[in-house]
């Protein structure tokens, strides 16, 4: 049989299950695909640790140039992260005619449409199945399976990290540091969480599947972008009451060949799918013009998982090995001299739902200063709660609009906080929700 | 731009759909791909009918033979259905070196084994996204993106008219008759609508999905069936009592090398996803011992959705024509040297748990009698509920086992019917609760 040579560059947890993979499926991926991926290297700095797998003598070495220099390795999987190292690894990989493929979604999202061209330059495939929704085939189902629609918007739950704070927040009622230190405690979040909590790995990803999705580069600077630590248990008390969860979204939209990119903190209703997904798994929901909608689900993140998704990018690389046929699939999706900028909608333009928590005096005429000012700048609630329990001699006013304007719901909202009769900042939390209006 | 020519073989729904795409998404398709998909032939016993899209001059013929005898055509997609006419197209093409595409389960549940190999002796594709689920990429999914696992199980709504009944008397609490007719009207259903809601729709669709899973032919004969036409309003509302929705699944597992294949109504619990998946959608939830639990969710029919999977298929084999690398993926997941027979377990050897409802006499000592005979067969009741209302001098005795042996079950409940103060004959229905036991 057949031998397609892979090297392995970073052994850390998803890196260790790739090993695994290769190793322990071995037998299982030479049947289905007619070849065997030999793992000849394994380059880590730690050679010494027990990783629970039986390599051959000498496959770990600490030498990662020379997996990459090294002329029998075909494919070479980047697994060490960061955008310093890793960058030139993947570099050096593609200009020594390797095929190689990563999960590192901040450095694609960062500086991938460089590395796109350097493959496509050098004629090698550069694959990232991984890069989003873990285990999910999120990549394969834009570039593949739903090549013949145009996507019209994507909302996805793509950071675990995340998703299981709110669900802790939802379910127990604990504040956001309770949460987040018991997602710290069971190993979901960094001891630094501020990459997941404040948005940016999210945004990461949806900057990757905007470009995937509409045949445009990736511009990570177009994703606006909100995280989670100023979600209150009072929020999602008042959010359930109005049939709502709150979730962590990505969301991407082409409305009249105009992008928008977006990653906030977003109320949704009990009957949408992605409501109901808990805990550290990701989903995320497609709109194809063919297919209407389209959901993936699967865990997000973890050792098995993601190197589930690196095998099957490693999979594909070989039978195109076997047929002289790299490139088949185009990295972004689009061919590349297809590949066209796109406008972006900047957030300030955005029309969308609304919900609003003011601190305000509990005194007579208070609703009528704020709906007031909302008003002035032409935005129409659709429903509002003023709740009798007081914190601070203040009670919460909340509310739902009518469809509204980001600007002028930025504008009424400073305004708002002039008031003497509010206190604190107006929390806002955008909601997604087709039954409005 | 290269040109790969496409015959469309029936055009009536999908028929029409792949059409519509191939026309009206021509630039879309070939900005992604590189290459041009034309439309060659569209052969149609009913070359009048207005089907909105317009041909171009002499595209519409009455004669498919000539679509599959012309040495132009690359691809042949077959949207007739049965398992004539479609069949001896199909072979037709194979024989002429074409590539063929087909939604056509009833054909491939029925007589696959001799196409693929047919096409494989050829040296062509034939493929079949379609077939399994319209839009959702669950044949892809099986072959490609989930190649690093072994599949444990999986477990599906794969038929959007039973998934409309189920869900219309479930929200509805109308009988089967009335929500079936208001299927009928609204086009779920068909006229005759056996085929649908006895499962054999259902059959088809998990018998093909077991092949791809496991590395073995497709073996229709070894699914169990039954269908949805028994299901009561009553029977839904009990469920519900119990925390769990009536769907009809289609459940595939592989227990240590052994396979269980079976359709059948089943009780899950509200926190399944699958228990939410309502109307006319599908989806199924795959578990391999990699990725753990993932899930795909989509129309599982119609026009559109169905041949935006025909294209996904028609693109793939492009791919492949443009590096000349058919069957680059083995139809059937694995390579065929691969393909095993593995045993199966038939329906009863399993072991599940069940719901029962018996129709008793009101009178002291019945449940005692019912579930001595349960304890006399080993199985044993996790928890019961008998019901005060009478219909017909009786009243509902409902149960839950624990897990149980089919076997035991069927002696159990043909004593159980046989006892004077048991009416009617016993419903069952079994429930899949990881929770359970």
């Amino acid at each position: 049989m057949k031998e397609v040579k892979v090297g392995l560059l970073g052994c850390g947890t998803v890196g260790t299950g790739v090993a695994k993979l290769l190793i322990d499926h071995k037998d299982l991926i030479s049947r289905r695909v007619g070849v065997h991926l030999k793992l000849k290297w394994v380059a880590d700095i730690d050679i010494e640790r027990d990783r629970g797998i039986q390599f051959e003598d000498g496959v770990l070495i600490t030498d990662a140039q020379r997996v990459v220099a090294d002329p029998e390795i075909d494919i070479v999987i980047e697994m060490i992260g960061g955008e310093g190292v890793a960058k030139d690894l993947i570099l050096k990989g593609i200009e020594n005619g390797k095929h190689v493929i990563t999960a590192n979604k901040a450095l694609l999202a960062g500086q991938g449409n460089a590395l796109f061209k350097a493959a496509a330059e050098k004629g090698v495939d550069l694959a990232f199945e991984a890069a989003v929704g873990g285990c999910m085939p999120i990549i394969k189902a834009l570039r593949e399976s739903l090549v013949g629609n145009h996507i019209k918007s994507m909302t996805g739950i793509l950071n675990g990290t995340c998703n299981y704070i709110l669900t802790k927040i939802t379910d127990d009622g604990s504040p956001y540091d309770v949460a987040l230190a018991e997602a710290q405690a069971r190993g979901y979040a960094e001891a630094n969480p501020t990459l997941d909590v404040e948005g940016l790995d999210t945004a990461h990803k949806i900057a990757i599947l905007t470009a995937l999705a509409y045949g445009m580069e990736i511009n990570l600077k177009d994703v606006y972008i909100e995280g989670i630590s100023k979600i209150t248990p009072l929020d999602i008390e008042f959010a359930g009451q109005f049939g709502y969860r709150i979730k962590l979204l990505a969301i991407s939209k082409n409305k009249d060949d105009s992008i928008e990119a977006r990653v906030h903190p977003t109320m949704i209703p009990f009957d949408n799918l992605l409501s109901n997904v808990n805990g550290t798994v990701n989903a995320i929901m497609l709109s194809g013009d063919a297919v209407g909608e389209i959901m993936l689900y699967g865990r997000g993140a973890g050792m098995m998982p993601t190197a589930s998704s690196v095998i099957s990018d490693a999979v594909d690389i070989a039978r195109n090995l076997l047929s002289g046929t790299a490139g088949r699939v185009p990295s972004l999706s689009y061919q590349r001299d297809q590949i066209r900028a796109i406008p972006v909608t900047p957030i300030e333009k955005i029309s969308t739902h609304y919900y609003f928590r003011f601190s305000a005096l509990d005194r007579p005429g208070v609703l009528s200063k704020i709906s007031g000012v909302l008003g002035n700048h032409g935005i129409s609630i659709q429903s509002v709660q003023q709740k009798g329990r007081k914190t601070n001699g203040a009670v919460p006013v909340v509310m739902v609009t009518h469809m509204a304007k980001e600007a002028d719901v930025q504008k009424a909202l400073s305004e708002i906080s002039a008031l003497e009769v509010v206190g604190d900042r107006p929390v806002l939390i955008r909601i997604e929700d087709d039954k409005l209006d």
